[in-house]
């Protein structure tokens, strides 16, 4: 099916939905300064159809509204909307086909994320706020480059190595997160920036006392089971 | 007593101010920069019974209001609130026990202070307006898990140490403050954030000159009797 | 011609425009937190005379309004406006009479992209952003003193030698970025700042790793060709 | 005279503008990130008679309002307003009082200015900014406890040293500008905080290049007389 129309009505239903939500999730990007200008983007999968929705291509955040965002399926083909799909869409897809429990993807170039990125070193667990929603280390991904799937491969490959982390650093380039839907994944992109500035910050200092693995183990159940998060 | 009804009449009236109140303050952490997402909360105690408010659980910023608010008893138990209570309230609890002159707590993870506990250094006391608020050095308190009373008890032992300072930095952890009610609390918060970004940008450029102790005492004698703070 | 009542109404239909624009976009510099105070100035050239619309000198960003603009010609003669025009404006005259293809410029202050240049270093190519948007370093320019047309001269300079480059960082002074037109300009302005900000930041965490010739190459043609950018 | 109905109806009327001025040129300390919660203050001499008109002690900026703004004599000594006036007011009075051509003065504990005032290092001119606003290095002053004239004297004895300068950073304690009436002086406030920024961050890069005192002085020349700034 190559036009919305052709879907069931519970599909459109969600389209509409989900406009709404992902172009006001592109507000709290700009809110928790994680973006500057159009460099960024979020989507999210739907629940009633092999399809997304994604921020358009080259588009001020100030211009973003329901309408313009746009509706691809899963190997990133526009279905819906005027607007041409985030130059990262293939990226986007190739993660929705690999790892069906998520539903959410955030990409941006968050200042300090992005500075671990260009010095290919993860960020090294030193805060329980890590241990909580990263569940360790915050890995850096291989340097890859814009416009295919290669991007998204590199995701899903650091992740599967690091399974409880909802963050991967690509090398040179910025933070991927993902979540179970994509406020899920920008909470995820706020957290992202926010430990890796004050990791950064506690560098400069000296020392960084580093979590021993029992203790993140046991701060990571504790979110996961207990707090209800994931 | 376990629901809010079987209190005098006075308690429900000092517990709609404090809903207020309550609410309102978490605004000023946004204000100051001293939180992301939901990472961070505000607590006041009652004059009129050993009741506290304290933050719904993993709510965003935007959508708290009075009546999100949480009530509970001295032992961290709901007493009144549709929303479970923040995952920290058995600390705040414990501190309420065993500080009786306190009357206001908050908890962020604020960037610059956060960093300083990830080193497990001290703040320096090299500021006029450390002399002044902190009465000395911002010390660095014991790793706790979270989701326990053990990081309130962490808190009491630190600040027994250091009897002048509002504020501890839990390792690896973040900031908590104390006050004679939550604003005085929020305004360590913001005091603990600023100094620990000055110190921590002045260790860049040298060495730091630290304040005598002298002039320590004389600053904080100043500001607490003829200032009238605290 | 030396008033605006001179010009044919297409000219003057378009400096309208064009004071909108400008001023509008000064509101920009202050949003990505590039200007203090009067510190920055943008500036846009007609496509139906040779004019330009600039910045008045001094003026407050609260106060700036369409009619406070300032029209000249391309050697910086005040042509239309009750304000002095910018103390830039002999170099923005002389970068749009040797550079026929840019029609937007934009100065500013920038914190870190003055921070480079008060370094004399040019900014490594490290962020695949860098690659698309600056193919490569950004570059310092020489030192040069304020108020003559001797700035434009060593922007242009400078620019000859990094043809890929919308932006140079001029020595103890600070960025001056180009653009087909202001808009264009104040995005590159943004762009500066943020690599300037992210690059420096890696630094303090260890070594930078450079991306590779050909990769910028790549990630640069993209951009251009398929992107659709310049 | 003790009581403002016993001075002339001109000094009435300015005092009633400059409560107008002061309490609006606070939300810029604020606008600028120069401080946090009550940590800073503004006031101006009047021009019709030896009176200031100065920030109250210890209120809230949101809470500041033109009639909560206190009159006092150039001894310090209130002349009109309900509040206290701010503790800085002995220094301000003194500073008026042996500088007859300052009619404004601010002073803040804005993070980068007051890290350098924490290690005693003047700030190296190392920016055109810096020629053109300061005319050369900003000077750090001595330490002085507050609540007495004693810093209003180490600022004025350090602007002697420094004629060009319009700010001095108090040693472990935060910068005073100065200014021909208090926009002026929070001009300068703001563009202190912006150079230490930028220079402190331009120290981590590696060896600054400071400017010689011949283009320093040709800056400065150009940007007092021919710009018309002081």
């Amino acid at each position: 099916m190559s036009s919305l129309s052709d879907y069931p009505v519970e599909v459109q239903t969600e389209v509409k939905q989900l406009r709404e939500t992902v172009a006001k999730l592109h507000a709290q990007l700009l809110r928790w300064n994680l973006v500057v200008w159009t460099a960024g983007n979020v989507s999210q999968r739907l629940r009633s159809a092999d399809l997304m929705v994604i921020k358009p291509s080259g588009v001020r955040y100030e211009y973003l509204t329901p309408e313009s965002m746009v509706v691809t399926d899963l190997q990133g083909n526009p279905i819906d909307g005027a607007e041409s799909p985030s130059s990262d869409t293939a990226s986007h897809a190739y993660i929705y086909r690999h790892m069906p429990e998520v539903h959410g993807i955030v990409h941006t170039h968050s200042t300090y994320a992005t500075a671990w990125a260009a010095t290919g070193r993860n960020i090294p667990c030193a805060l329980t706020m890590m241990g909580d929603e990263f569940g360790g280390q915050i890995p850096v991904g291989p340097f890859r480059l814009i416009g295919s799937e290669a991007i998204g491969e590199g995701v899903v490959q650091t992740l599967q190595q690091y399974p409880q982390s909802p963050a991967v650093l690509m090398r040179n380039h910025g933070p991927f997160t993902i979540g179970s839907d994509a406020e899920d994944a920008v909470k995820a992109a706020a957290m992202t920036e926010e430990v890796a500035h004050t990791v950064w910050a506690a560098e400069q200092l000296g020392d960084v006392i580093e979590i021993s693995p029992e203790d993140i183990g046991r701060l990571n159940d504790r979110y996961r089971n207990v707090y209800g998060q994931h």
